[in-house]
């Protein structure tokens, strides 16, 4: 990057940004586009800390461009509308996820599924539309076309908002495509964290039966009843494995390490759907006899479209479902991306922008 | 085996059996038991030649017990209907797959999926309820419960029904099961073998677009003139994959040797599916990545239940779909063996077991 963020656009923004793949954050100055007819602006308030936002300062997955801003987890108010803005007015309560822009006119746009769209543009660390890149939440205020942005209902508390945008529709979206959604159902959560302990708490408000499914015994307390799981599965022990052989009509398996998918296609019943949305870097081991003596099948899932993320949010705002999360000022960010790393967190961190960002010029 | 399979049953019986894991078949005197009130007992005409049977004479699974009498693509006509038997008399057409056997009881069998049930028994060397060992098709009777005998229709060839049974069920079932049977869709048959022909033959009765995938361009005038495919992709060729990328909503494969599963999710749109029917022996390796970015699944399938494998029938008689066989004799089996390691056959030996076997005693 040789040009100068500061000048680049006409507003000027502080955020904090890595400045390569040591991941180490800092204050940063860079500028956003004016508000455009279509835009909604807004001051963010809170910004939560994704797991992918570790990967992407350290540039785990190679396409990092830095300096690079964080955050798809963005609640604010909003400040300015642009002149053809229909669904928002200065002081709504919004948010942005993962996503700032997309075709509009592919199949998967059309579909509503933006999410999935070939050009589709990421928060941060991508090129817009206009060719400058992205950048994220961690910083003081955002600006997005309104079609990307989601209304927070007024029940729903701000700080716990954020995590939703994008941990919440991660696990939400594939619990309703696969049919993981109705009151007769038995699903197994596998892993712990920022998805995991959203995906109880979604599937529970649907009415499935949900068990934990863990490697760590220390979870089980936690999982039954912080979280109101049904039921715990230590992953370790083959007795309890062997137990619940045949048990479950599907798992969101929200791990991203290398792990077996033999043991969980086991613990499905015939037509079990096994959805992974931890993106493990390597191939994992896909053991055929057991997709096809069960007709099983292993899928995939990726954060949702708009409408669907508007929807989960309106659902979550409704049934009273928040992340449970830990609340931080902007200055430990890098004590929390440390402590993300050892998944030292119940379940995600929440940077209080709104009160804790300063900028320091 | 210690018992004298002659004396076992009061019914004698004359076929063909693998002895050993050699494979070779040779003709073997064993017994059935007599026709119980629920069973309908046939005389075999014709007999299908499936790549599990070449699987099973073998031993390739570790699963096989000798003497084994392949064969479970079996058709012929009835000689004995028990008193309690509802749906068949003597003189009917009919016909036994992969299946003579399951519990009745557990969710599988109430839901018609027979084929999943724990307690399937395979038509051959299986355990059956009565603790004896069933025998298949290479053989000149047959007797099976009524609940496992399928109907041929009159204007069904009875030579090309057989295969019909275990290829054509396998490939019907989840071109039904995955939604792969609607007119607007496009879909990859991967392996034109004896189920991927018969799976281009159901795709385009069912008015789906079909693409033959293939790693050999010699199929090519194949697939399209005489299977009536509407294109054909040579899959070692990059540049033909990379234009086909994103442009199918499904992809039924059929190969069972070792594959890369990649460059068949590049080929799917969003939320298209690869359904597996071939049992690859070992795990395949499962890209991550591609499932999430795009919803895709990966799906397994096997055979099917009887109330589908009776539709399927019918539905080829209806539509006039037949596979594509070479009609050979008893005694030609050991060279129909040899020549279906090398894939050369187009697409199914059956075996004119009526006119062919001979008891030599």
């Amino acid at each position: 990057m040789t040009i100068l963020q500061e000048e680049e656009h006409p507003n000027k923004v502080f955020g904090w940004a890595a400045r390569d793949n040591s991941g180490v954050l800092s204050p940063f100055k860079f500028s956003r586009r004016a508000t455009g007819e279509k835009d909604v602006a807004f001051k963010v308030l809170y910004c939560g800390i994704c797991h992918s936002d570790l990967n992407m300062i350290k540039n785990d997955w190679g396409t990092s461009v830095y300096p690079l801003v964080p955050g798809h987890e963005i609640v604010g108010e909003v400040t300015e509308v642009g002149s053809k803005v229909q669904k928002f007015k200065v002081g709504d309560r919004v948010g942005v996820g993962c996503l700032v822009g997309s075709c509009h006119s592919c199949n998967d746009c059309t579909n509503n599924l933006e999410n999935y769209c070939p050009k589709r543009i990421l928060t941060y660390g991508a090129k817009y539309h206009d060719g400058t890149i992205t950048y994220g939440g961690y910083s003081d205020t955002m600006v997005a076309d309104e079609h990307f942005i989601v209304r927070i209902p007024d029940n729903l508390p701000l700080d716990a908002a954020g995590p939703l945008l994008c941990a919440g529709i991660t696990v939400y979206s594939p619990l309703r495509y696969y049919g993981l959604d109705k009151p007769d159902l038995h699903i197994g959560v596998v892993g712990l964290g920022g998805l995991g302990h959203m995906a109880v708490k979604f599937a529970k408000a649907f009415g499935v039966k949900v068990t934990v499914i863990s490697t760590s015994s220390n979870k089980k307390k936690e999982a039954l009843e912080n979280l109101g799981a049904d039921s715990f599965l230590l992953s370790r022990d083959q007795e309890q494995l062997q137990a619940a052989i045949g048990t479950l009509d599907g798992i969101i398996d929200t791990v991203s390490a290398q792990h077996a998918l033999m043991p969980l296609l086991g613990l499905l019943k015939t037509d079990g759907k096994l959805v992974l949305v931890g993106a493990a870097e390597k191939p994992l081991e896909l053991p055929i006899f057991s997709l096809i003596l069960g007709r099983k099948l292993v899928g995939g899932s990726c954060i949702g479209g708009m409408k669907e993320t508007q929807e989960m949010v309106d659902f979550a705002a409704k049934h009273n479902i928040k992340p449970d999360i830990e609340v931080i000022s902007m200055d430990y960010v890098n004590t929390a991306m440390e402590r993300l790393l050892k998944a030292d967190v119940k379940y995600r961190f929440v940077i209080d922008v709104g009160n804790t960002l300063k900028a320091t010029s």
